[in-house]
């Protein structure tokens, strides 16, 4: 027990600060909450917006204190000159992955348990010349790591994302008996790590209506998807390939520990349509823990002092279960 | 007030006769049931699983009478001799299609203000030589309809598919302005004179992820759906293309009164994760009203005294709902 969850300040334009600020009261105890970011930028929202957190800024780790939301700062951005809530900059986009990179390599040390990552604009990291399609590849890049998933959970759905920002019609050729092999054992071994379930139950989906209802409606199922699964008979409790349709009313219900989708809204739907407030995305693989808010930056409401903390709050406290089980587990 | 509903009874050795008898007392009152079907059929369930129903045989619609579950029969079938639960065949194949062909021709003479059809087997029509991909073609045919439409209801979700069953890879190719301009039209024209609705917001999905996100994953979105929703402008209460993995919850949510999707699963994931025992498939755009229960005859727990009346109760009370409804919109 105890320790640090590092939480990455986001975009300073963006609603990262505030629902770091306003979610701080209800993150649980077990770990003390450092954000890497700009000490000047939380505290020009705290102003602004009135939230009453007790912020400590911090030059290391090692100064952290329970009790206060502690702040590693990187940056001095100034309001009004290095940004303006709900204006994307290059300098906001520069200084995230800064943000990121320290927080990582906390986490790579040893020094923090857990990363969770405030939302990111991807308008903004263009402008300073990144080209990451989201913090996933940008963390998977920064830990080494060549296998890794996508995983939303709210609502009581765990779907993890075989494919994710393609267009539709390329989903079918994405599709490979590897890939979905590569995703089954993924989840497996880290509802392990993180959920500490020893022998978890995980569902494929199919692709097509019915799951292709034996080869009338496509047959993606009987060629690529099957044979994934059949891979694992006997040792890991998978089974499907499920019709989408009705593999999540029954994973609600309690009889999966996770879903494997085979494109992002097929995965997507029922996590948000469950659990929309509340929805946490996990990076599975990375040889750390890290969860994020599934949502952006909503620059269109930054600043106003109405965006809602229940996601990063619940990304928080996963983290901190997610380090207990981990830690639980190798010990 | 008052009037007739008729519910096709559906495949002998499904589970239509049980799921009808076990729903018949929370049917609502305000019209009159007639089973078309086959009383020998009903009465052998009856037995079989001790439902306590008061069935009325009648030779004419003029003999219905309240208090019963009159049944208009066409057949004579025995059990264990032309059906047995559980067991597809030619015979049950040829009768749920005079069932049907008689509730409409009931339905089109005003005889009967609406018909439930509970579940018929493909297999079993097949073997018939019929080879109607299910109910709806078979009752566009009878009627003369041309333009239709399947929308499905449950857990305070409603939504009209523009694709339904094929295979995924084919839906992109499937989408054209003109098809998704007439669901659109349909649907507003249904929620007026079904739900009498006179204004509804329709919402209309993307059908890439994020909505395609300004043709960063797929350009359908600029290229046919947007065109077609922008035809509407200033008509009609019509917006989108929408993220799939938000619109639901927001129609949830009461924001919209329906949801037009793009293909199968992205409408039936949210329908049935929401409202999985109360699915209810309604056919717009029919001269006559139609609902049916959203699963099929469960061949597997046909006779077994297990099935689940809900659905053909919320069916049977959409109907009756939407008979008033349309009568109040015609007076």
């Amino acid at each position: 027990m105890g320790g640090v969850i590092v939480i990455t300040m986001g975009d300073p334009a963006g609603i990262g600060p505030e629902i770091i600020l306003k979610g701080y009261r209800r993150f649980g105890r077990n770990y003390v909450p450092v954000v890497v970011g700009d000490a000047g930028v939380l505290d020009f929202y705290r102003q602004l917006l009135k939230i009453d957190v007790p912020l400590k800024e911090i030059k290391d780790l090692s100064e952290a204190e329970g009790g206060f939301l502690n702040v590693l700062s990187l940056s001095r951005l100034g309001a009004g000159k290095d940004f303006s809530p709900g204006v994307s900059s290059e300098v906001c986009g520069k200084w995230v992955v800064e943000y990121i990179k320290k927080a990582v390599s906390l986490c790579m040390a040893g020094g923090a348990q857990a990363v969770v990552t405030a939302p990111i604009s991807k308008a903004s990291m263009h402008r300073a010349g990144y080209s990451y399609p989201g913090h996933t590849e940008l963390l998977a890049e920064l830990t080494g790591t060549k296998t890794y998933a996508m995983m939303l959970t709210g609502g009581g759905i765990r779907v993890v994302l075989v494919t994710i920002h393609v267009p539709l019609k390329e989903v079918p050729s994405l599709l490979t008996r590897e890939g979905i092999e590569e995703k089954i054992e993924l989840t497996v071994k880290e509802m392990k790590r993180l959920y500490g379930i020893d022998e978890p139950e995980i569902a494929v989906c199919g692709l097509n209506p019915h799951a292709g209802e034996d080869g009338a409606f496509g047959d993606e199922e009987q060629k690529i998807i099957s044979p994934a699964i059949k891979k694992f008979e006997g040792r890991y409790k998978v089974s499907g390939p499920h019709p989408a349709d009705t593999v999540f009313y029954w994973q609600k219900k309690g009889k999966y520990h996770a879903v494997i989708a085979m494109y992002h809204d097929q995965g997507l739907i029922p996590v948000k349509l469950a659990g929309f407030e509340e929805g946490v995305n996990v990076t599975l693989g990375l040889p750390i823990i890290r969860t994020s808010p599934d949502h952006g930056t909503a620059f269109d409401i930054a600043g106003k002092g109405v965006a809602d903390p229940t996601s990063i709050v619940c990304a928080y406290n996963l983290a901190s279960l997610f380090a207990e089980n981990a830690l639980g587990n190798k010990a």
